[in-house]
């Protein structure tokens, strides 16, 4: 057995800080739920390591970054200050995002902000404005660009699997609504929820939404109508040449988080299905039962979030913009407020270009 | 009902008299391609014979009426005044049928009329009413309503399966566009092809459609365009509650005769998917082929068409009214209409009740 | 409105007889189920019609006659000698079959024969030279052969969809066991159940199987083992070059009437899955839950039995022999045989060629 | 257990020492395919840490080492003497496991051992003494009873899903052959292949197996045959009750890395079914084509490895034995021997109790 053979020699231990070196340090503001699945990944990775962890309640913030060896601090100032931290991660409630990409902006370091920047558009534009003048390595987490199945549906439609895309079908139902604090704050559904979907459309599309028209009920719980929101919303969105966007959402969905679009073109239709929990089935007299859907975002979207930091961590170690750039959250605003508008007073809108 | 007064009538052959006189004695007017496929399942049938059969075009008659021993008359009034003749068939064209339905409404024959009545609205509401005054056994050739998985679809919805209906989204796709003739007298893509969504709605629905807005395209042949139609058809309806329901219509899909409906409520979600023309797949080092779509309605409602037959000439034998009647077609071209006029205007439309 | 425009012509009745002359004549003897199924078939065809009918039970040959229009005979002799019968189906219980078979070939009518010929495989080999000595048209009812979804598998196999074939997998398995009576008779599940399956090797196969491993079991019902017989049975046969097919079946499923198959080759992987009764399927916090499978062979293999009977009603018409030969039956019998011999003794058994 | 007693052990950096200390120190032997995987997950690992490598050859070892921040040291006495290391990952050769676990042994460090221990069973057997006497935490790599799908399977069938058990079917296919460098030092198909099914079989019955007829073929390439090994084999395994079990394996298949497994029982049946790389499929003219097959082992039991290294590592930090046992490693050979001799002598063989 030849492993017995290898000479006699020595290895001295792997210095950690070599390696630490050349990982991108993150900094974090928000230690919430989605703040938590980004520390998680960001420890998983090889390519970047969680340096530092702001949140405004000082025990979360704690707590996570106990969580992944890092250090917390009291201040957002800690973190733009420390010099570990290339690149910020903002995943704090939509409302802070613009005064927090403000002070950050001139620091030089790299943004990751969540979806949407702002509920504002006017004060969207601006802050866009002064990010590009410093030339901020910026991007906005639309996740499903990055999710595998997502991919693989956009690159068949980039390669022309459908010939021209004629028509799109998107559906997308959350598995409950989400607490009604969280709604009273979110924009309501067109801009919490269908902005994801209008984001895959323009991922898809090689052309501009136009015109949308849309339609919100109020289906499922009153307490959501109160709040000034819908609970289910289906729209039709279209462009110039006449494609067209429908697309169905709903707050509650009892199979669960329910994903899926289909692109609909001259030579072919491309579905992107559910992706089942396992591939088990149990047939019995009743017909053949088969998996759940996921339960929701984190279980679906896991390795997309994953993806999402591995690219945003190339991009910038390499000093090139990421691909997912402030314009495109801001423009999936942009058609979520006409959809929106739609809604409330029924007439179909001309989406501002 | 009087179509049982009829005079009596004798009957000559020997040995398939007795089962011939029990059968339902049935006349049909064009020769087509949906006479055709009438008259084929009228010969496997053990409930009804074809009798007679009268063309505009002499010939396809005759050649229809060969096929399965029936005789071919020239003039219509020959299939209205044969005593052994209880139930006609109306499969001439559609601009035919208003007239010929008032020829026979006198006779006490019951009548299967295929959709639409007529493209003039008021058209179909006198005819109707003549047909109603004289109680003549009526109905309209919405063959979706007898498909054993419609039927299935809609058994579970009206047993609760979804609890309430929030959402439905309806896919149906031809293969490829129909001559330009046809199109011409068609009525469009809403009246030909969308009304067969559209009382399939009103088939599920507990409640009526108030209002749609709808979108028109020419992505797929200018020709069509020229005709005065659209080749492609988005629309959106919606109930007074709230409940909105998505069709996407082309006139060509590469993938075949693509017909989908999903109907999505508070308990969960019911989904028909197309109908495989075999269950082989091939996997290999590309991913897994699976079957083609049926080529054509003929294939894919095939048994519709038979349990439809059946269950007009079992109403009729029992002296009752069959279950859909005149006003379903005409509910489904009033919900046309308006969504032709959504289209032709931009804006949203009130369904008139 | 030019059809009123026809010129005023007569057409007289059209004459069944010319028809009927031109349809193949058919007697049945035997009015049990298979039966009954193949007078429902024949009505149904444009290419045949039903004669007379002969049952040992003369109530039932009466009943399944005069639903068909035909007369009933209380003697064989009497389809025997009916010269308007140009073909005999035998449907009888297995152990007459020899006997009719023997008294049908002097007659020179085509023989349709439900299988299996006899259980005796030196019965069926004398039994086979007669019939060829006298070159009777001659087939035996293997209607699998003829089902669409197995015709699309064994066309894509002889295509070289998967290159080389290497490993068959079929499961075949009843919803649930038959009459304890029908099990006495019946040879046994290799013979009554398993055949179908070895006709499907050999229908797949370009070479012969040489070898068995057979293992019976008694799993479901105490009293099928006090008959003699297993329950459930899993086979794998080879070939020379060492191709293997294993082969799994039940009298008892709680799925239903289960029914797949796979090839294996070097190129790719065909698989043949069930076919399900209908395209819905439901979803909700459960999974997703689809169609059941067909109740049994009469719901599964309707279209198969129907292209079966116009097959062999094409060949006799054409003066052709059908394609089905009486070898394809003594050879699935030989290879059930040997697989009870393997199972009854605990060896592998070579297959006598 | 004695591997709690490991005398005390400082770690030097800061930030992360105390996180460090709870962390379970792993030392791995064997830096090739399956170390490397094992590598990585420890890495992402909360609950462990890769403390030091040792690979035979020195470059491998030292190239993982420092992708993980580990040592790595040129003597497996450098592994054992460590007293960071807890427990030991044993990813060498087959043929050097036996000899290393004995050297493990003494130091009380817990074993995780990649399948088989070794080829001959009675060294099994005695390596296995060793182990129990010295009450060492051992686990054997047998990674499918980890993957979620297979859990969800077994976990279903104990629940009584399927009633009492009676057939399963297994396929496992390799998409291409190993090297024949391996497959001479494998121990051939069915210890290095059908191994893996023979383990799920003890994993999902409640009874043993007490008898197998095997049969291998050479079908793919010749040099295989001429290393020893088939290429390809079909077994049927039972137990006392009468249940059996079929497999089918290939080392070459076209459609990828085909893993299914069906469990059939008195009240359904429950189907493993492969698990797609995306959920989208493209249809057009040619059908509908879906998802590819996983590439191969790593991409398919990915997860599988996560989950198994987590419960071992859960089980040696609780100071619990790990669930899978040496003794599920001894049994899965004996039923890989007792195969492979039914296939080379041509007869059914006994499984020793």
């Amino acid at each position: 057995m030849n492993y017995q053979a290898l000479p006699d020699c020595q290895f001295g231990r792997q210095d950690y800080s070599n390696k630490e070196d050349a990982m991108l340090g993150i900094g974090l503001i928000g230690a919430g739920r989605i703040g938590s699945l980004h520390a998680e990944n960001i420890r998983r990775s090889r390519a970047c390591r969680l340096v530092t962890v702001f949140d405004a309640n000082q025990n979360s913030g704690q707590a996570l970054a106990s969580l992944h060896g890092a250090s917390a601090v009291p201040l957002i100032e800690d973190v733009l200050l420390n010099t570990d931290v290339s690149a910020v991660f903002v995943c704090s409630p939509t409302d802070t995002h613009v005064d927090i990409l403000r002070r950050i902006a001139p620091t030089g370091k790299a943004i990751f902000c969540e979806k949407p920047i702002d509920l504002n558009i006017s004060h969207v534009r601006n802050c866009l404005s002064v990010l590009e003048e410093r030339s901020v390595p910026f991007t906005i987490g639309f996740h499903r660009r990055f999710d595998p199945h997502h991919r693989a549906l956009r690159d068949a439609v980039h390669n022309g699997a459908v010939g021209e895309v004629e028509q799109i079908r998107i559906v997308s139902r959350d598995p409950a609504p989400p607490p009604i604090s969280y709604i009273k704050r979110s924009g309501g559904i067109f801009r919490d929820m269908m902005i994801h979907d209008l984001d895959q459309c323009r991922f898809l599309l090689p052309e501009p939404l136009i015109g949308v028209f849309a339609k919100g009920s109020s289906l499922i719980d009153p307490e959501i109508e109160k709040a000034g929101d819908y609970d289910a919303a289906t729209a039709t969105f279209w462009t110039t040449r006449g494609v067209t966007c429908s697309i169905q959402n709903s707050r509650r969905c009892a199979a669960g988080f329910d994903q899926r679009i289909e692109v609909f073109g001259s030579k072919g239709t491309l579905s992107l299905e559910n992706v089942a929990v396992n591939s088990l089935s149990l047939g019995d007299g009743s017909g053949f039962l088969s998996s759940k859907l996921p339960e929701h975002f984190p279980q679906r979207y896991n390795e997309a979030y994953r993806l999402q930091l591995e690219a945003f961590v190339d991009a910038v170690s390499s000093g090139r913009q990421p691909d997912t750039r402030g314009y495109d959250g801001l423009m999936s605003l942009v058609l979520a407020d006409a959809a929106e508008q739609s809604a409330r007073t029924g007439s179909s809108v001309v989406i501002p270009s």
